[in-house]
């Protein structure tokens, strides 16, 4: 059976389910939340997830929600991106929730603010603060992975797929990996896995479809 | 061994897994890290912890942070708060996870910039913009609430432990438990657990050592 991914491509937390799904091998699809539509907000989408926000997984009987929860699952289904110890389990989890965090949680609001509501209604002050928060998220990444090629171990984990999830969209919010060489060398790298695709490429909707 | 928790009483996030090792029953014991005297951002507590936070937990040989990290550990080691189906087990992760995105990152930023900040350097913005997504997330949790002893299942889980971490507080951050009942309820059936203490009981540090 088909896994189902209800996702849209502006989501970065979307984008980390979908990389976990696609990066795996396993059968999945993309099913379009039309989020900019409203979609998300309406009944029939709060009763999948109350929390009123994308993505969720469907596979057979089994729902989730929250990107981190999809790629337990997706470790637990195909044995990969969970960390080959104890140890490891433990450093992959700590980097999936600082990321929830630090880094794509505050990516994610900034990027909104910034690109997707209208001007005139941007918070002003709100955006350099986010802005300040994000480069000391920056600075931590950029200091671990000196020397690495992966966040955790020797290979690509939850960790790595839970923290680029923002980190390849052109949108403007204050991100550069140009002025990040450890950061932009690991985006790279987790670029260059088989079956890799962009945000705008691996899910459905972009701000193109509504230009 | 004792198992050492590197805390400080202010901290909801050190409060999350100084809870779950009180209630858990294992032998523990705080050290106290005097964050506001700058001691979490030296070079020797950075070489404890990269992410320059609190809490750490070191049990012999085992050195683990974030809190989320630690209370899976102490569920590894005691067999508690980790759910008891697999379901169960997705469920806490998708609200520990929640949680880290949406109510304690932000109620802490926003209880550290209204009492932890001198009144100059407040950013007078950011606060309500905070506050406003604050609100949604106790409505997201209020609502989860409605009919439940618990976030999940029949009894307390991580996902309380979690979910609680800066709402027993007694500084001003935009929260009230008397406006949300299913949440003042919730509360109070954590703190009728066995072994269940204030965060400024259960760790050293408070702002009274300050005043």
């Amino acid at each position: 059976m088909t896994i189902k991914l209800y996702c849209f491509g502006e989501s970065g937390n979307s984008y980390k389910a979908a990389l976990a799904l696609q990066l795996s091998g396993l059968d999945w699809e993309p099913v379009f939340v039309d989020f900019f539509g409203g979609a998300a907000r309406s009944p029939e989408y709060l009763a999948i997830n109350e929390m009123g926000e994308a993505p969720v997984m469907v596979d057979g009987d089994v729902k989730l929600s929250q990107s981190g929860v999809i790629q337990q699952y997706v470790t637990d289904k195909s044995g990969k991106f969970g960390g080959t110890s104890q140890d490891e389990k433990y450093e992959v989890l700590r980097w999936v929730l600082w990321d929830n965090h630090k880094l794509s949680s505050q990516a994610g609001m900034t990027r909104f603010l910034m690109n997707f509501l209208p001007e005139d209604k941007r918070p002003a002050e709100v955006i350099p603060f986010m802005q300040g928060r994000l480069k000391a998220a920056y600075k931590t990444l950029e200091k671990h992975l000196e020397g690495r090629d992966w966040i955790v171990g020797d290979g690509i984990t939850n960790a790595d797929i839970s923290c680029c999830g923002y980190l390849y969209y052109p949108e403007p919010f204050g991100f550069d990996r140009a002025q990040w060489p450890n950061i932009d060398r690991w985006l790279s790298n987790i670029s260059d896995q088989p079956g890799w695709k962009h945000p705008y490429d691996l899910m459905p909707g972009s701000p193109a479809d509504r230009a």
